[in-house]
């Protein structure tokens, strides 16, 4: 039905890719570029019987999206570089106590209060590393409208599958730029729904002891179960331990329950990969520039290819390696100094055929920008 | 002078070393184990006529140390993992704003609350990148009390020389650790004072306007002269700017004036590496487990040898693929699951045999731990 | 004595140099940016007994320092770009008769009249094949007031021992630069003075007949003897011949006599080579920048080093090899669209390690812009 | 029809192309082995309503043609080695000036005046670089008189499409050889006519302002629009600008509308590369003796191939790389000391296998010749 094409911006298809992935509860705090998904959401979410909270901060916005998750909903939040700093607290709350959740990240210029109005792609890294201790995350990023809805009903189904913080880290052109999407039917994209415990209530449940296929059941919280949800590490039963193996296995659970399944976690998309010389990698807006360049350089017969990430994190090291193996050199394009650079040249097989084309003054990089580059790494000069 | 000999806590070695380079201002909140630090300098500094505070939480202290600093103080704070990820945004303003300031992160297990009284060495990636956007930091570490003392004078003087943030990384092991160390003479140690302008009141001073030599002299704020300061991106009178050219500038610069420093930066020590075949790299705690192993391993006849390093941020690729050069392997000793080894990876000619010896569990990595991984490297299984 | 030590512009040099070495005839006609070169010379070759002339245009010119040669002159002309285009037919003529002759190409923008009063080094790949056929020349040229004395006397040295034209290339900057220059004393520098015949007045004087050390005794012309000179193939008495041995061995030793000779021709600089990782190749004023990169790297202890061609022509391959051998990379600085690289990516065992550092646009090239490209190179982006 | 076969001597056939494509000017001074085309000329054009004009010299008739062209008129000059030499200079003009124009160099050996009677192909690297600066020149070949009827259409048509002068470089054996030719119907081969602005009279015109296709439309000079037309760097408006993105902009613009468009501009020919292990390279009347032993090679069941190069200018880099991927060696002939051996080495993947076959005595090159040189390269000995 035509009322299902949509043309608008990138933060409005977060919103309708969330509603459509089953969101109920979102709370946050609004901030340049992300503020039209809490706008957007204030409407809709109370209309659809969800709860929409504005928050007095971010730390308090992240505090209250777990709250909300462990008591049932799915859950997001929406902030910018400045507020996704403040939440990092919580996050890694969320990582250890195992609870679905979305954050977006609409990143602008940093560091600090940096570059409001403008693009950037600098919270790649921090969105791994943010938080303290060692610990595994899912990022996803998109380049364009209808990939954009497609990996937002995925970042939902993600963090239920594996019980985990899942981030759509989009960039300010792609949440400020309208295109058309179609919104699909009901029931075209699969959607994940909480896994709940068929432990009956009154018998004891196991808040984290594996089923034999490594997912956690659920019991809503303040439902029919009484159990304890801790930042400590902690048994089966959710109760702090220093035992040396229960800190090792979780933190190894931890990490092996993202780390171990990449290939299932993992999407990209790729363009005249087969015969490529040269590949571009590039994901987000900066990837919109990379394919116009791959594109108008195929015209001139020229053997440009481009891989365009979708997750960053896990970083799909072994998919990379194999993507660049023909390749006689590989250009990076990332409006930042090259967060994803490090790890390209960590994946593939030399890493002094890795090259950086980026733009950090807070412009979109353009075709010309990473043309310019390509022109310098091949020898030729300005 | 006898009196100059103590025996006591790697905390409290943080504390003298913080006195003897002329801090006069802390705040903090108290969190294990770094406790010991705020408990002290709530007494010490007092009496030497410096402010103590302590503050609500995590945030407030960092905001705090940021205004005095500004005013014209020497500042610090400390804390563990989760109030260090409480600190990441004002860090980033810090790091925007061109503030001197020290923050001592005394690691123990995460994520989350974690393993509060046991040793970790997670926050080493986070160090780096826990704040959003691009920039660059100073991180130092030590493994005992008297190079302890050393690099808490040296935190100070390159905060003030490089006007950024520098992180003082230690572990449990070290800050809990008491052991003999000597307190020098006044003026032993070379201090690097605060750089006060020559401009005097009622005339133009530009606060973000370098010297030649790069160095930006500071006014006591609130003192003669008015002027701004923001955590936006801004021209060299400190207001704020979009333009291109300006927020290039300054990116570039908050990093260059860092990693275009890395020599004059950079600490190590080194034991028995001209001629070893086998290259232990390690830090903080590990390193002295580390160094067990290659002295008893010497007198075996093998040729072992340890690269300790001492600043973990700008990383010295160049100082340790230099060092590694001629290694056959390497094995990094730490108590994370490899934040160091991606380091050494990227410097090392040859990635693949970089190794790592690590312990996750919140016990502390001895000399057998090693040395079994080291039999399993050298195909003599477990 | 210090009346010997001059600060005057590179023009003004090649003066200096050119009356060292004996000149005794010049003629042109004026073109910036070479135009201090005949203004100079208008006055200070009468007062020592030589010839200056005005002449309508280069071709005329070109002719008559043609012209002046063969009665037993030492003769020079000085003109930029357009005029040496039109220089380029009697050019042939010179070479083809074996004609000693200096000819100054003061470079400025090209192609056509271009951009006269600023910098370029355009005129490279024109200085070997401007003129038509096969041939060969040599072409020098100095980033240094010093060097540019040396390599002018040179440049008269070579033309009287090899009988051929050779091309002062140097760039507007150089030209108009003013720095100082220390003039030698007479019999400090060696010269090579005209070779003229024993051959006595009424006996056959071969004049194309080569002693057994393979020069060309001279006989003034309009002299003693006899004999014929043309741009034609010809014989040893310098008559025409289509005779194939006789025009394949003329074409032979005309190419020989130079490329042959490329040790005893070919001079350069070289600055911390022995160790570099990163070799940059310049000339001219941009070997000036290039050296600034190198040393401020060095001291941030980065291995570059520089190789400062002062003969473009005949290109030393071996040399140029030999030098680069142990090289990561090498970065040709020019400011053209890259003429010397083309020689270097042939000189080397991997040419696709060979990358450009240039600038076209009229602008200086500074350490800046040698800098940003090596960024780019290294893969670390703008 | 009958009449359309004719048996004539190259020179004769390139008249033919040129009226077929449109020529109405012709200015040119008569020099061996070029004259017959002005000869021919001087009858046919005044006939068909053209202009025939005899110049003083070479220089006059290339100002001429260019001023010619500016008024509307398609145009030729045709000399052999000593004109083009004295071409070089306004050649740059109209580069720079981006004026159509076709100059016909029938080549004769050089350097100097020579040897004009006999055959060369020595002018291939002068037609590149013979004017100073930085710019990129068309320049096509044949070795047969169909090819070159159709290559002159074509020059005429890239001279107009491209706003550029284009060179027709053919030697003494195709300008002297006669052969069948057949000349096509009018309308059997396409041709390209003068792009004329839509802006009427009296408003602005801007001459050098691209339209979005990047051509720029011409106004007769004279005509309707009054604007400027300069050998200097200028604007869009044709005035003289020194502003540096200006002249980089025009400068890259000059040598992109060719390199760019090598694809479109480049033809050769091929014979037996598909499954060729010795692939011959070759151009102009060399081609026919290359042509003739690889076909009787082939009756003997030799692996050989021939590429026929008709586009010397943008060299076909990326073609001529393809087309060799898979030989053992590769042999060049060509009658000068390796011209185009230069360009073949550097497409090359292997340089060290490119052979080359020549002869520079005025002789023409023979199968024989071409035989005897891979008897040696295939280690067979003289």
């Amino acid at each position: 039905m035509s009322e299902h094409i949509k043309f608008i911006q990138g933060n409005e298809v977060i919103v309708e890719g969330a509603l459509y992935a089953g969101l109920n509860f979102f709370a946050g705090y609004p901030i340049t570029p992300s503020t039209e998904i809490a706008e957007q959401l204030s409407a809709r979410l109370p209309q659809q019987g969800g709860k929409f909270i504005q928050m007095e901060d971010e730390i308090s916005s992240m505090c209250a999206i777990i709250g909300a998750s462990l008591t049932g909903n799915k859950v997001m939040t929406a902030t910018s570089g400045p507020g996704f700093s403040l939440m990092q607290e919580a996050l890694g709350y969320a990582i250890m106590a195992e609870i679905p959740c979305v954050i977006v990240d609409v990143q602008r210029g940093g560091p600090s209060t940096g570059n409001p109005t403008h693009v950037s792609q600098g919270d790649v890294m921090q969105a791994r590393w943010g938080t303290h201790g060692d610990h595994a995350i899912v990022v996803y990023t998109a380049s364009n409208h209808q990939d954009l809805f497609a990996l937002t009903v995925e970042a939902f189904n993600v963090a239920e599958t594996y019980r985990t913080p899942v981030i759509l880290l989009i960039d300010e052109v792609v949440g400020h730029m309208r295109e058309k999407v179609v919104i699909p039917a009901e029931g075209d994209l699969p959607l994940v729904n909480r896994l709940r415990t068929t432990v009956k209530g009154g018998v004891d449940y196991h808040p984290y002891l594996p089923r034999e296929d490594g997912r956690l059941p659920m019991s809503d919280f303040g439902g029919v179960h009484r159990y304890n949800v801790t930042g400590l590490f902690h048994d089966m039963w959710g109760f702090p331990s220093t035992n040396p193996e229960v800190v090792k296995g979780l933190l190894r659970h931890l990490i092996d329950k993202i780390c171990n399944n990449v290939n299932q976690i993992e999407h990209h998309r790729e363009y005249y990969l087969e015969d490529a010389e040269c590949v571009l990698i590039s994901y987000g807006s900066s990837a919109r520039s990379a394919l116009h360049v791959v594109e108008s350089r195929r015209q001139r017969g020229e053997m440009l290819g481009l891989l365009e990430l979708q997750t960053l994190w896990p970083f799909p090291y072994d998919m990379v390696r194999a993507k660049c193996k023909n390749a006689q050199f590989v250009l990076v394009a990332e409006m930042n100094m090259g967060q994803v650079l490090r790890s390209v040249k960590t994946a593939v097989d030399d890493p002094a055929k890795v090259y950086l084309a980026n733009r950090v003054d807070g412009e979109f990089i353009t075709g010309r920008d990473i043309r310019n580059i390509l022109r310098i790494i091949m020898g030729k000069g300005v």
